[in-house]
């Protein structure tokens, strides 16, 4: 969505402040990169630099970020405004498994009632006004066979993961195993998974 | 999401009722293919059935759909689970348009009090739980600053549309015209267009 109004920086000057794409890198609470504010390309700038633990971040961008590079300047010349058309059952599915798994990823590791409440209204919410009305009926059965696990970060991710899941079996697709729904959805794979 | 688990076929056999994917046509409450339920394959063939006024579907699959086919086909061989990293701020951000724009694509024309104080309440959560915080905090201000319309289907789409042209703006990128949301996003595309 939009670029940031104020830009929080760390103190830590030891941190990139702009990216290879030119871009601000935005940082979490947490001081580290925030993966759903920088687009990959700065994401992984931003972290190589800090993992190598020293203050110079790399001149160079390694294979993988050109690669990436190449991939965003492809992305650029698109033009999102040309007579594209409304998303199907699948491009709109896609699109909300993303959100809603990113949104688990983020939810606090220990929300606090109030916090709890709000997502389990927001989910119902969603049940409520998702366009496709059948996967709406639905998801709003399963919600009602499975209540949303609201209390902390990971009973989120994988009640979600369950929800999917339950998709995935009636579209003939392989299921995931809800053991890596954050490295899927929150902090990515190592090199030796 | 989900496949139909009660699929709601019409009384008119004229309807097709398997889309050329092997899928159930789905329609939605007003009788027509539900756009949002079925893959865009599935979409074209039965409007194409549909428009021409007759009882018969397309036995030979147009151009377009034959080339829809081949991209849905090369799709298909495209494994889901193939270690995908979490999403940066870019995809994320096109999930989240693509979700909230289909939303108020499928929004009642002409809501009741419930629907709106639920459509406001959606809104509001939305922004609390957006995975990247600075744009969370950007589409927070935008609301106080811009109350949702919530009072039609249009106003909302309007609504949605302007708050991603101040995104829009901010990243740089063209403005798209408001008066053509329903084109974008719930309609399609004419040939005039």
């Amino acid at each position: 969505m939009p670029e940031p109004v104020e830009v929080k920086t760390t103190e830590n000057s030891s941190k990139p402040e702009i990216g290879v794409t030119g871009r601000k890198i935005i940082y979490g609470k947490d001081g580290k990169p925030c993966r759903s504010c920088n687009s990959l390309l700065d994401f992984q700038f931003a972290t190589a630099g800090m993992t190598k633990g020293a203050p110079v971040v790399p001149n160079v961008p390694s294979p993988k970020i050109k690669e990436n590079q190449a991939v965003a300047a492809k992305k650029e010349k698109y033009n999102p405004y040309a007579k594209d058309i409304p998303p199907d059952v699948e491009v709109l599915g896609k699109s909300s498994w993303t959100l809603l798994h990113a949104i688990a990823a983020t939810y606090p590791e220990t929300p606090d009632d109030k916090k709890q409440r709000d997502m389990k209204q927001f989910l119902k919410l969603f049940g409520n006004f998702y366009p496709c009305w059948f996967c709406a009926e639905d998801f709003t059965r399963f919600m009602a066979k499975n209540e949303p696990k609201v209390e902390t970060q990971d009973s989120l991710g994988r009640w979600l993961c369950d929800a999917h899941n339950e998709v995935n079996a009636k579209l003939g697709k392989p299921k995931f195993d809800c053991n890596l729904w954050k490295r899927r959805w929150k902090d990515g794979w190592e090199e030796e998974d």
